[in-house]
Formats: structure tokens, C-alpha cells, sequence
């Protein structure tokens, strides 16, 4: 597969009928994912003789957010003839705040301005979401389950992303192992599982039961605690929608009827539906740590926007933009 | 790289650590992408030598769609001993509708829950996203903007699934290869650009000249028309937010200058924060085709959840859910 | 316990200090339950020796409604010298409508003024919502389940009242046999309350079983139907609003289970907080009747207001108000 | 009249056909008003040979307010074998505080449920009507007009119920008795009325002349003062809806004309449709005292519930409550 | 005075210091009411010999209603070199409808931009807001009470536009004058007045009497119709806003009275903040014709802007305004 | 012409057809804008004999404000035998104050009635919109644009009103001179007018152009800038609606660009639709100066009312309001 340069590039070329869609790596670093709007622009700039001109390009957010996805930004220009300056992984920015500056000739990147984008637009805003929701649980351990929401392609991209912005635990294991932990998850629940569960895994692991299956939650706790007894580190809640999803009053009478019957050491974990809102009222009434899956998946892309601020050292900018570089403190150089 | 198996496995393995975050096809095949919960369940059936009873799971969405992501499923699943049952690719469904349903022994395809869940969620929230926007363009042409907003490992995703909803063009390079089209996109324009492009393209393309970039919309329209004549096809309106967008008003006017002037082939484009709503009424201005970005990328997942129906030919159901199968007189066996 | 006819008698009667506070039926016919304002004015009258003089009083109401409590009226001016005309129990009406006519010496039924405006008003917003309610239900039953809000000396009126507005069955012993009917009602659930029931009661009874109580509804209906077989007419939701009150996913689903056990003869009666908006959701979900509290006992009671529209003979009226009859075509003489 | 002990009770009884639909005190206290459900529950328990077993029952409110009730309910158990206790009479309370606790044999007062219920959740609606209608008046009187717009059976609970709220002055002579004050009222007026008044009443008496009966307030206000001179204490605004009603700019006239006149020592009383708020702003406008009534009869009953938490020593509870005893240091022993 | 031509005679002239600030006759023809802004631009024609340029200008509103001002406009020009078009006074519009069109060299008018919109915005604004309670009023009469809330160099062109906007009476000398009808009013009441207004006007006059000055409308109706008899032609409610305005109930109960008296053939006028909806309330409730003043007088100026559409024959436009006359089938050549 | 005296004058008088519609100020001195109902009522009291009977007349708003228009009330009245007590020109006001109290017999100003309320309500109207938007300016200028909306018999006195609210510049020559300032504005812009006017002006005039005419704003005023280089002072942004108007990004990028090209100098004038709220935001935004027009011309007159409130020294008033005189300590003599 030959790095794409043109049009002709673009419309020739030859792929498996049978295949997964998304992109593979390779795919992504020759640059074909990109809008052939920038290999036209890079064709019209070679016909003029201006593909090596030197550019100052400034990428800048328009909502508020966390910033993430700079170590795959840096990964596919890693081979690139071009100086960088980024704001940190993890630092919050606000509307046109200049986030990434590159410098260097526009054809060294230019074809990869959709993929840069891109990258920056969905892990800025999985980032974003789960700093809401950390926020939100504050001390309390905040857990990702938002990969079965998304494409598995990106399932690691975001579960690293809530990484960043604040997650205590993830549930994929490809997303885990990228972002340096172990995943964590619970088990579904009737009396025979738990009990199978209990005699396979070694007894230090903390063993967090999800009740929501079969019977009524408050029974159901009580009877695998008092099957598990201090194996059992937690009971999850996860009513689903029909049945009233989980509600403040149904964590604290779980919570009242474990403490009556000695199991105050096991906690309550909850998930369905959960918002940084529901985060606090639930966490007032005693759950002590939360799931949350579509508010961090469903949050919008952070739309990024890749403006030239320089050609060939002059100030240029479109209309509605000022021209020339503009600065942020928070920039630090990272090539 | 071996298949994920248990959760020991999903502990012990490597990989590179300077690399991108999307998972590769291989992962995705060999079941890294799962949630860790799947691992545990498999673990526990094993150990109850239930690993190989037979089962009916089945899909179903939580809000009102158009379905996608069908070929992934198949292909994902295309070596497990498993029956399917599917709704056409591109067919509308409806809250709680059975959308595929899978028998087989759960451990062909339990590891596979949370990317299946995930691939039928992102496909299918992109093209129903897109179909709104068709509905809204009714015949004018309807093209996707859109992957400059999602990591691009998903971008030929969403392409794929955006012409599933009825959009007439892509831009992304992948996305229309895999979507079996040729790429569509526009030129950033200044006079010396216009004037390139004319020299290197063969003539009978049609060419289509963005005009937001430095000067009076109106104005630039009529002198890149007057510069390429007959050579162009339209010009492509996409003010930018601080200038007020492309407004109702400005369609008006470039489409009765252009006229005046003698250009009334050139067909006016325009993009920028389309919404079907606004699709509408900047057609009944006088636009000729509508370029949308993040209408579609920022629509929310369409959640869809996985439930076992029957243990062994016995109905079962979670607690809030029906047991036994649902039937749904639009699903046909694909496997 | 004299009558009451002056302002003195108001001051120096006497009455047990240890009692219950509502009012008995002797010291309603008496007129102990006046405003003292209405002494008053017939002491006053009687200086000017204008206490015979005919008069014609009109009681109209403010918002529209159901009228109901004609009767009592009736039992309270019987051996009054008086003409009256009245719209039949149960008939509709709309504001100003003139609902009650009365004529004759003012002395004769002044001091009823407050009683009878307040049985009006009470009775007629009760009628009101249930009917309300029962246009929700259409031909399904409509049980009255309000006198637990109310205070017991009324809620006998106010199932009398409910059975005037359409409501099926009354749950209060002495109000049911006010209104003619035999009282309705359940049982309150465990598996040992059951059988007990089941011992005792006739096995013609519809037995109803509550099964709010210690588990899972849908578990818990499956089990009552199992040991109570076709002894069982129906089982009753009351879903406490802390667990999400009944919603008509748990009516659909315990529907459907009871039916796929073979006890599709079992009825779902719900109830708890239901409004004519709720019974209309929940019937179409699947429930057969509908038990409504505090929908009816919580209706503001329907203001009525007595004017004086002639004296001797000619017409006058307060300010705001149009002097002399009003006539209402179904105004019907009732005494 | 027998105490109502079982269902068979409750079907055999015979009432006369021609009464008031009240329940007489005799027929409360037989157990009359309870709710057939209860009379079924007893009849198992009796069977079960349970019906001894020593309970403990406690009631919460669902809404705050004031607590008013309690004397009718020590009355209705007078000479049964229960401890009781119970916050005080207009003490304030939140939602889920325990408001009484019984503890004996569940057949003690098992019938009672429904009515001392209902009596709670009358007593504390208008008890906490009234507060809030006192707490906008301040140290301004504040009068009871509620009576007329609710039966005459529960008339002298209301007004009872409004002097614990903070009610400063009650219309109904039997209300006003219960609650140990000296009715207050009005007199309608025209000249000849306020003159006849004037001659009957003796001169220490505080008279207070409603004016809206016939001509423009402000002129009548000003004739009816002129009349009595110093044996006028108060004129009375009552102005129907149908002409705008009392306004704070009509109080600001009335008040600055009578001022004008001399007048300065009449106080202006007004009513009709007064909410907390208008009290407010027509105590800002100068009027002296308020007469309410509908807020106070229209106010919904305050929805209370009892639940066993114990039976015979050990703790219980219903689905969506915490079982045993809920402590609040308001309750006193008072049985 | 002469006519002004330039920015020096701009800043040059003198007038008295003493004086009313409104615009004389002269001062408007000669030009001084002109923005400085049309005497520069004038300036810099002259000083380019463009003066005498033939261009064409036309107006266009920015919301809808109805056309009023013409004369003036007329009246203005009339000595000028230019002809004009223009829709017909009292026809309707639509937002940028051309309403006007004026063809002739710039400097005949250019100075008269200012009036010449500041006439149509207003006259066309009054004409709107009349024709909008016309049309709630139907075949009632509706009476322009309008001139006592604008400058009295106003007031006549107010009320002739009210007659085009459909008004049928109007109250001020000048106005009417100008309109070409009488004027029309009411009296003031107070029986000594209406006794003598009834001894000075001749007695074939309509005779209509204010009845909100001292006492209750209904009793002062009475009064006032037993004094003048026949003689009375209506009576006029004007309730203030301090009492409550002029209610539907208002007008019901004196129709009541007055018919009941034998006065059927009083008419009832009604005013005070009378808007469409208030009208069609109360003509429903039986008034007879409406007196309207804010309504009219705070009506927002209908926005008038004139652009240049040709010079010497070329299609022109700013930006924004589509270049070249725009037809209207409505214009029709004036001058 | 001779002053009006009664209903005769008001109906016989002639005046030409062919005029202005405005009143003349002799017109006005003389009493013709009147509404006839105060000639009826100035005819009755001289046919009683009352017409010199002394009285005390005050005028109150409705709504608060800023007073203006003082001098032509006395300007009108400085024939006539009355004291006046005023408060000061440009003092503020709420609802209900005195503003205006005159003595003296009711013949000597009641024809003036109308206009004296007439020209109160306009002009305090315009200039309290004015004060609203200076307040939003704060140290920035304000210049009324307001006279091409309002007629142009009152364009001078809506000026000098808004001078008196605030306004640092007018636009209107004659509304400039009275308000005796020098008029103020801007030029049309094409690089031909701008540099004609440069020939024109004498350099130490500061010069504005105006950019809104037929190319980009930031273009434009980049190329205006470096034609007059140091003469000039200002440019003016009026970007019309059909183009998204004058946004806060299109202030900040002219403002930008400007400083970028060495012209800091040149100061941003904005105009278009201003309101209150805009002028904060775009004074954010770096603009310099704000041009305001229809928010002025479209304020609501502020109804003023003409009470009497004694009559031959005694206190009377209409129903509705407090008798004798309501004082206001900012009250001053000045008649």
C-alpha cells in the first residue's frame, strides 16, 4: 500500500470486498482516510510549485473541554518534517484557545488534517464527558462501560480518553491494557453463577455481583452476600428503564437492609442511564461507585478547526478569523 | 495473536506502546475489544460445562432508527457455528423491534457481544442521522462532511453507513472506496487557485469552488465564474459562524447575481451547521445540495442491548423484558 | 340540642370537650355547622321584620363539573317551607350554570347557606374527577380506593359521590352501603397470607391478590397464580413510587409472563398515584382495572355560590352579577 | 350498632335510606368507615391465629407540613390495648419522618387504618394551608372563611385544623366552639342594614361591614363609616372576579380616602381568592386582616401511609421501604 | 429659509432658541429634517459631477401591513424632476415588497431620504395597528383614541392613518379635519354634567357619557339613562387598570341592567388598553364599539430602506440586496 | 386662524388640501390637535359658569422613565394664567410620581390637554430609551440614527429628546441644531466616494466611512485605511440581517486586522439593530462607537395621565385614585 498522494491515488486503488470497515492502521498512517478535498488542494499546490512552501497551521476548539489524543497526533506525523506545539493530554481548554500549532511545509501534513480532526474531536470529548461525571462522583471510583456503545475500532480510543479525563476503571481489555490498567467488570448474577464465580476466582480479588437479573435487588443482595459473606466486596444495581431504573430511594433501602443483616462492608455500585446529575443525587444516597456508558459515548465531538495563520512568514487568515499566530501560554513544544 | 479466552488472557498479553489507540482488524477478530464481563461470564459457564448449551440472544434497539452494520457482524461472526436472522441492511425499525437475532452455543459468540452491540449502535445512529438530512434535501443532492469530526478509524465507517441513509456523496477517501462510490469534494478558492485547478483538471469534471475564504461571498462567486466559465459547475457557500453563517438571505442574493450575470448553471452548495431543519429552508432559498458534518457525527448511539431469550430451548427473560423470542415479520436468516 | 337561631345561641351552647370534631347529623340539621355570619344577617332581618319576607335564591358554580350531593340537600330542608329546583344528580354542568333554585322566606334556609354550598362543592369535585377517571378507563372497572385521605366522617360522601361519577367498585364499608353496592377490595400478599385466603373465602369470590409486597412482581404474580390456580381472579400492582411506581413496561411484561404460563384468565389490576392520564397509558399496556386515590380525595372542591336574585318580588343582584333568575333548562322541581 | 369485626360484617348491616351520607361518630368508631381490605387482612390473620401478635405500626407523610389530628385519633383508640406516640399537634414535619408510632396486637387497630389516615391527611393539609397563610400575614389577623366550601360534617375539623396553623379568627360556630374561640364574621351591607345592625348590636362589639354588595367600595366605605362613625372597626373588601377583584391599588384608595375622611381608625378587612403571595402584596397595599378561604379547602390532603416494622419482635418491611423502626426525636409518648 | 444643500448650510443657519421643537412645514420642504449623512453624500456627488446621475431608488418594509403616507410623499416631491411609483395608500405588504419606486437624477430627492422614510415607517405603522383591531372589531365601530400618547405635530397624521387602517371615528380636530370627517367623543359624567350637556347640545346629536368617573358603573349607567332617556345614545366603561379595567363580566352585567331597565337601545363604548384580542373578548361580551389609543400609538415604525437599484442605467446593489429593480404588480405610476 | 374655543370652531374651520399632514405650530398654539372631548367638556363648564373655577391638575406616568419634553409644555402655555411645578428635564421617574402639577382655572389649559400629555409620552419615551443604551455604552459615544423612522415633523424633537437620554451625536440637521450641537454622520463607501470625499473635507474633520457596502468588511476597511491613511478616523460596520448583521467575531477580526495593519488608530463604529443587550456585547468585542436607531424610534410612548385633583380647593379624584395632591419632593416651580 503506497502512501496516497493524489487523486488519481484516491479513485485507483484497491481494497478487499470482505472486510471489516473501519481503517486499519496501516490505512490511516498512508493517509487514506483523509477528504480528497486536501489532495486536491495539495495537487493545485505542487502545480504551482508551492508544496514545499513553509506554513504555520493552528488548530483551536469551539466548546469548552479537556484535551486529548496528542500521542496518536504526534504517532502519525512521527515521520514528518514538521515542529509541534500542543497544549498537555488532560488540560482543559476553552473556545478558540489554540490547542495544536504546526509548523513546517504543508504537504508534510496536509493530507492528514481530516485524521487530526478527527482524533482531537472525539477523544477531546470522551475526555470531557468523563471529567463531567468524575466531577460529579469525586472521591467516589468512576467506571467506563461506554465501549458497547461505540465501534470496537475506537472502543480502546475512547475508553483511553476517559482515562484522561478521570475514569477509575475500564471494562474493555484492549482499552485497559492501552491506557496501563488492569480492566475491571462485575458478574451477572443467579445463585449457581455466584456460586461458581466464587469457587473459581482466587479469593483477594474483589468480587462485585450484579443483581439486577432475575428477582427483586434488595433480596437478591442479601442472598449473595450471604452466600459470598466477606468474599463479596460489592453488589451493582442496574435496574433497567422499564422497571424505574435505579433510584435514590432503591440505594438507600439496599443500603439499610445490608447494614441490618452485618454487610456493611459491601458496597453499592450503580450503572443504567447515569448523568453527572443522577452521579450526585445517587452518590447523596449512598451508592458508592458508578457505571456510566452513553453519557460519555453520545457526547458530541468537540469540533476542531485547522486554520493557515502563516504562508511563507506572512499573516494570512480566512474571513472571520484574525490573521497570524495566536498565542497561549499552555503550548508547549512536543517535536 | 491468539483468540481472547479468559480473563487471564486478557491480563497477560502486550503490544507496542507507541502506537495508534484504534483497534486493529486483528484485535477486533480475536476478541480484544470485548468488556472483561463477557470473559468472566465464559469463564463461569466453562467451569459449569454449560460453555456449549445452546441459546437464543437477541438484539434490539432503544429508540427509532435506520438499521446498519450488518456486513461487519457477519463477517465478524463468519467462522462461528451460529444461525443469524437480521432486518435488512437500510430498513427502519422501531423501539424494542428484534433487529437480529443469534442461536448457537453462547461461547461462539459472547466475547463478540460488546462489538457487535457497539458496531450496530455508531452504523445505525449514522444513517439514521443522514436520512434526516436526505428527507430535508428530498432530490437535491446530500453529502457527507462528516469525517473530520471522528477518529479515522471509524471515518469509513460512518461514510459507509451515511450512504446507507441516502447520502449522495462522501469525502472520505476509504469511506467511498468502501462505499463503492468515487469521492466527492470542492477547492479552497483564490483567483490563482481557481485558475490551477482549471489548468489540471480534464474539463468534463465537474468543478465546484469554495468561496468562504477571503472575500464577499457574492462578489468571489462572480469572479470565479467569469474565470472558468463553462468549466464550472457550482460554487460551494459555507461562511463561517463569526460572519453568520450561510443565511437564507445570502442564498437569495448569490443566486440572483449569478442569474443576472448570465451564470444561472452555476449551482449554489452549501455547508456549515446543517440540520434537516435548516436543510429546508435553504432549499426553498434556492440551494442546489447540502454538504452536513456534524449533524451526523455528533447524533447520539443508538443503544442497543443483547438478551438472552431461551437457555436450552427454555424461555427466559431478564427482569423489565418479555422471555421467549420476539418476532419481528421483517427479520430474514443471513447465516 | 335546640336550633340554632341567633348570634347568643352561637356563643353559649355547649359541647363535650372529649369527642370527635366532625360534625354529628343532629348539629348539622340543627345549623351548628353556619358561619356565624349568616346569624347575623337573619337577626338583623328579623329587627326589620323583613324574616318572611320572599325571596329567590340561585347556587351556581364556578368551574364546570359533575354535580352530586342533591340528596343530602334535599334531607336537610325538609321540613322547610320552600320551593326547590335542581339539575339531576349526575348531570353535567358548566360555570355560572344555574345548578339549585330555591324559594321562599329567607329564615327558612338562611342558615343552611354554609352546609349546603359545602356539600355541593365537596360532592360535585368528587363526582368530577372520577368522572375523569372513568372516561380514562372506558369499559374497564374503576374502583375507588380515596377514603383513606379523607377524614372517615366524609368518606362515606365521597364514595357515594364516586359512584355518581361512574366510579365500579368502593372499597369503604359504610360508603359502599350508602351507594347500594358491596364494598371491593384485596389481599395484602405472602405466600402463607395467600393460602390463608385461600382457605377462608368461598371459591366463587374473585379473589385479588396485592403483590406489592416482599419480591420481584413478576416472580411473585407467577407464584399466587401457581397456587391459587383458577381460584385466582386477578393480582393487583401497587409498585411504591421509591421503586419507580408501576410503569407499563412492568404491566406489558408481567402480562406477557402470565400468559406464556397459561394464566391468561388472571386480570392486572394497578393502582398508585393514577391520574386519567396514567390509566389511559396503562390500559393500553395491558391493565384490566384501576384503583384511584388521591386523583379524586386531593380535586379542589367546585366553588358554588348562592345569590339572592329576587325579594318580594323584584329583581336585584350584589355588583358583578346580573340581577334576577337565571334559567337553566335542566333545572327540574325536586320539591 | 355492633363493632364491624369481619367482611360478613361489613355486607350484612343495614342503614336507613334517608339520611345525611356523613358518618355519624358511632359509626366511625364501630369501624364503619374502614376499608373492606382491612376487615379481609384481619380475618386471615385470625385464621392464622396471628391475629394477637404484638406489631409495630408507623405513619410518614409524603409531603411536608404541619401535623394536626392527633386528639381525634387518641379518641378513636381510647379503650384499646396500644402504646402510642406521635409528635405533637402543629408540630412541623418533613417527607418520611415518623409521625405515630402504635405498638400491640395488629387487631387493636387494624380497622382504624383507613380513618385515622384520612384524618391526618385532612387535619395536616388545612393546618399547613393555613401556616403558609399565616406566615405571609405576619402579625396580621388572619380569618378562616374555609367552611362554605366543604362538607358540614368535616367543616368544625377544618376550622380546628386552622387555629393549630395559625388561624386567628374562625366563621363556623361549631368549628369555632371545638377549638374553644368566639366565631367572627361580617355583616352584607346596604344602609338600612348597617343601620338595623347598629341598633342591635351592643356598641363594644368590633363591627366590621362587608361592602361589596351594591355600590362602588370606595363610596360605600366611606357612607357606612359616616353611618357608625366610632362603632365601626372594620369595612370589609370582598370584590367579585367578574370586577377584577381585590387589588392592591383598590386597598391603597380605600385606605387614603377613609384616611382622608377622618377615618383613619377603621381597619380594611379583605377576602376572595387570597393565596399566600396576594396576602403579601395586599398587606403591602395596607389591608389589615385576610379572610381565606378556598386556599385552605382546596389544599390537597397531605398522603400518609403506615407500615408495619415489626412483627413480634422482628424488624420488617415492604418492597421500597428500610425495615424497622425509624427514629425522630420529635415523637412523645402519648398512650 | 433656504433650501439646504449642503453640510456648511447644515452647520450655519440659526433659528429661535424659543420655540416648539416639532418641524415646521418649511423646514421639512427645504430639507432640514435630512440625516448630514445625504448632504455629504450629496457633497461628493457634486464635487464628481454625478449630481445629475439618473438613478433608480426603491423602498422596500421589512415586516408586513399596510401602506399609509403617499400624500405626504407626494407633496414633498412635487416640485422635483423624478417620477414615481408607488402601491395604492391602504394596500397591503409583504416584507421587501418594493413599495415605492423613484426615477430621476439623485440630488432631486437624495436630501429628502430621511422624511420621505420616517412618513411611510410611521403612517404605515398606525395604519397596521388600526387595521389589526378593525379586523377584531368587524362591523363595530372602532374609535381612534390615539392622539393624547404622540406629539401633537403628529397627531393629525396618526389619525389619518388610523382612517386608512380603517378606523371609523377619530377625536382629534385637526386629525379629522385632515381625514375629512367629524370628530367624535364622549363626556365626562357627573349628573350635574350630563344635565347640562343635555340643555346645550341639540338633541339629535348622539349623546355618549363617560361613566368610570366616581361611582359604580352599573348604577351610574342606570342613572345617567333615567336622566337622559332617549336622549342617551351609549355610555362609555373605562374602567381604570387600578380597578380592574373593563372586563368581559363588566359589560355582561350592565347589557343586563340596562336592558332589564328597558334601555336596550343604550349602546355600550368601551376603552382603556384595548388591544385585538381584547376586543374580540369583549365585543363577544356584548360591547357595542371600542375606543383604541396605545395600541396605535406604541405600534413599532414599519422599518422603510431605500436602495439605489440602478445608476445611469446598471443594475446595482449593496451587499445583502439582490441588484436591479424588483417588480411588483402592485405599483402604479403616481407622479 | 383663531383659537379653538368650542365643538362649533372644531368642526367649521377649513384647511387646505394639498399639505403636510403635521400640524403647524400655529396649528398646535392654537389648540387644534385637541380631542373634541375636551371642548364638550370646556362647554359645559362655561354653560355652568365653572369655566373659571380654579383647580389643581397633576400628570403621572405609567411606566418609569426619564422626563423630557419640559420646555414645550411651557412654551405652550406661556400665554396662560397657571403656575407649574415640574420635576427637572432628564430626571428620572417611576410609576405614579407627579412629574407635572398646574394651578389655575381649568379654561386657561384644559384644550391643552392632549398635546401636553402627547408631547410627555414621546418624549420621555425617546429618551429613556436612550439612557437605556447610553447605560450600556457607558464612556463609549452613542449617536442617535433614530430620525429615519419617525416622521419628520417630530425627527428634531425625538433628537434633542435622546440628547437629553444621553446621546453623544445626532444624526438629523434641524434635531442637531435645536439640541445645539453639531449634526453628525457618516459617508458612503466606494474607494471614488472616499477619495472624492477626502478631496472635499478639510482634513481636521474626523472622518467615518462607512463599509458595509459592497464588499467584505475587513477588506474594505483595510483598503479605506490605506487610502486616508491618518484622516481617517473611523470606519462603520452595518453589515445588513441578510448577511448575519455585526457580530462580536466580525468586530474582533476587523479590529485585529486593523491593529495588524498599523492603522490602531482607526476606531470601530457599529450600527444595526442595537439594543441594550448588543451594546454590552459588542463593546466586549472592541467596538468604539454605537449608531442606534430603531431601538429609540420603537420605544412605546410612556402613557401619561392628567388628573384632576382639586376643584375651587377641595380634594376630589376618579375612582381608582387618591384624592388631592400627591407631592414629590424633586417637584420645582417653574411657571
Amino acid at each position: 500500500m503506497r502512501d496516497l498522494k493524489n487523486v488519481n491515488d484516491a479513485i485507483s486503488f484497491d481494497i478487499k470486498k470482505d472486510r471489516l470497515f473501519s481503517a486499519t492502521h496501516e490505512e490511516i498512517l498512508k493517509g487514506y482516510t483523509t477528504d480528497i478535498y486536501f489532495l486536491r488542494a495539495q495537487e493545485i499546490l505542487r502545480h504551482l510549485n508551492l508544496e514545499s512552501t513553509p506554513v504555520v497551521a493552528e488548530i483551536f476548539p469551539r466548546r469548552e473541554g479537556i484535551f486529548a489524543g496528542l500521542p496518536e497526533i504526534l504517532y502519525l506525523l512521527k515521520d514528518k518534517n514538521v515542529k509541534i506545539w500542543a497544549i498537555p493530554e488532560g488540560e482543559s481548554f476553552v473556545p478558540y484557545d489554540t490547542v495544536v500549532r504546526i509548523e513546517g511545509p504543508y504537504n508534510e501534513f496536509g493530507v492528514f488534517e481530516t485524521p487530526i480532526l478527527g482524533i482531537l474531536a472525539s477523544s477531546s470529548a470522551w475526555a470531557t464527558a468523563t471529567k463531567e461525571c468524575k466531577e460529579a462522583a469525586g472521591d467516589s471510583p468512576l467506571l467506563c462501560f461506554a465501549s458497547r456503545h461505540v465501534h470496537p475500532a475506537v472502543a480502546p480510543v475512547l475508553e483511553r480518553s476517559a482515562k484522561i479525563g478521570g475514569a477509575d476503571g475500564l471494562s474493555c481489555v484492549l482499552g485497559a491494557k492501552i491506557a496501563g490498567i488492569v480492566p475491571k467488570g462485575t458478574v451477572p448474577h443467579s445463585l449457581k453463577v455466584a456460586k461458581a464465580y466464587d469457587e473459581i476466582v482466587e479469593d483477594n480479588t474483589p468480587k462485585i455481583i450484579l443483581v439486577d437479573t432475575f428477582k427483586d435487588e434488595a433480596e437478591e443482595s442479601l442472598r449473595v452476600a450471604n452466600l459470598l459473606k466477606d468474599r463479596l466486596s460489592g453488589i451493582r444495581l442496574d435496574t433497567p428503564g422499564e422497571r424505574g431504573g435505579v433510584t435514590p430511594g432503591l440505594v438507600r433501602e439496599v443500603r439499610a437492609r445490608l447494614d441490618q443483616a452485618g454487610f456493611s462492608y459491601v458496597r453499592i455500585y450503580v450503572s443504567g442511564g447515569l448523568t453527572p446529575e443522577r452521579i450526585r443525587i445517587l452518590k447523596e444516597a449512598g451508592a458508592f461507585a458508578f457505571g456510566v456508558g452513553s453519557y460519555i459515548s453520545s457526547f458530541s465531538p468537540i469540533d476542531m478547526t485547522m486554520d493557515l495563520k502563516e504562508v511563507n512568514g506572512k499573516k494570512i487568515a480566512k474571513r472571520g478569523r484574525i490573521p497570524g499566530k495566536i498565542d497561549n501560554p499552555k503550548l508547549i513544544q512536543v517535536k
